[in-house]
């Protein structure tokens, strides 16, 4: 660890590189490049699950006052904190477009990136007890909210379809206010071919869809639950829905007013199991 | 109401009067001004709730395609669509900066103003169900996807504090998609006292605040149940958990997250009571 920080202090470069998902699909993937995670909630979030992971710790100059107990945190992780003028912490941060319209609340650090897990590692979730697969969930506010969502009731993982739903980025892990941190993301290329190998670990599929037979509480789930979600307005894809064991459904709506947004109803679905 | 409709046509303006909340403590007050609504989801609702109170129909010449069920229920209402180039769909929108970031989807409409109740109302609520209060909600988005969701399970009614909390502006019920125009919405001056009034009517009045001694599911709730919900960050004032009759809480949370979004929360909460 030590090693690799110092190899990538000495390059001396200012704009530090942004975080970047696994290119691999073949077991755990844990790329060089450095992740950049800002927002006070993500980043003592960070602090709290994996402080080993943190490189640098950058404060806006004036801000100390706010931050104390992430300053406190990092004191205790050994990180000297880098207190800097508007300019230079903007430079360095080197935010995107979306990324300066975000609140930055005067704070962001540099850490090794998150482990992206893969289709391959499936087998891992063998003792979880409830995990959400996210079938082409593009918003990225709404992926930054069910994973907050999740984090909060304590899902084990979630599933996103690699190139076809929003990614992880800093924006969304700043959003989810620290639920990217607490729950295991793998990125799948087929989510089908991932269901199934679910069902073999001794998972039972429930798609959450307004066709549901049965309602949320008219349902026995299983001791291990994959809860399957859909993108807003469209629910869950034909193909998707044949790999359910079955289809739940929230009770409710009104003419012209038939479904929840796919994050609140991802969150009033994952209450229910762990209810 | 033909009458009230050419006289207002008559004035001549193109720059169309926007709505206004009640001015008035006393019973239901309808001003006379006109109420615009924007975005597809929230016309429709009109349509399907308060056809009668639409005066003007504005439409951007192009769109027509897209909102073809629209205009059949406004030749059903017979309002015939004004179909109009952007310029002039502007300028009679006359949208404030804020609408302007909103998607109008190229329709908006003019109604009779809604109408907002009083504490002086609160008689009327003797039959309801399931009424929310809102302890001080500021965030527009928060109140829009509040009503959303109260609307999507059916609460009767939703409770706001006058001055203190977000108002019901056309933004609002944009993003609540249709929702403001199920529940009735009360603006009172004092939300103890409001609470008061309902437990005389026999309510029991919930506060959702992660200090409860009870979960959710743990909690018997009565037949007609007042859930009242607190500011994102800071719960319940004080002096309104001393008005509920017990504090529940959502089971979760992890360090550093320690609570939901209030509108995830409360569709958590209100799923809870229509279970």
């Amino acid at each position: 660890m030590q090693k690799r920080h110092s190899e990538w202090k000495t390059k001396g470069k200012r704009v530090a590189p942004s975080a970047r998902v696994a290119q691999s699909g073949q077991g755990v993937t844990v790329l060089p490049m450095m992740e950049k995670i800002f927002g006070i909630h993500s980043v003592r979030a960070i602090f709290l699950t994996r402080p080993h992971a943190i490189r640098r710790i950058i404060i806006l100059a004036g801000q100390e006052p706010y931050l104390e107990d992430l300053i406190e945190l990092a004191r205790r992780a050994k990180i000297k904190p880098e207190i800097l003028p508007l300019d230079k912490f903007l430079r360095i941060a080197n935010f995107t477009e979306e990324e300066r319209r975000q609140k930055h609340q005067g704070i962001y650090i540099f850490a090794e990136p998150r482990t992206i897990y893969s289709e391959n590692d499936l087998d891992t979730l063998r003792d979880a007890r409830v995990i959400l697969a996210l079938d082409q969930v593009s918003n990225p506010q709404n992926l930054a909210a069910i994973l907050r969502n999740a984090a909060f009731f304590g899902v084990d993982a979630v599933l996103l379809l690699k190139n076809r739903s929003a990614s992880l980025t800093p924006e969304v892990v700043r959003i989810a206010v620290g639920g990217a941190e607490y729950v295991r993301i793998f990125e799948v290329i087929n989510l089908a071919r991932s269901l199934d190998k679910l069902k073999t670990l001794g998972f039972w599929v429930y798609g959450l869809d307004e066709r549901g037979e049965k309602t949320l509480a008219e349902t026995d789930f299983g001791d291990q639950t994959v809860l399957v979600v859909g993108a807003e307005g469209e629910g869950l894809r034909h193909r998707t829905r044949e790999f359910c064991d079955a289809l739940v459904r929230i009770p409710g709506g009104r003419p012209g007013l038939g479904s929840l947004n796919v994050g609140v109803a991802t969150a009033v679905a994952v209450a229910e199991l762990f209810r």
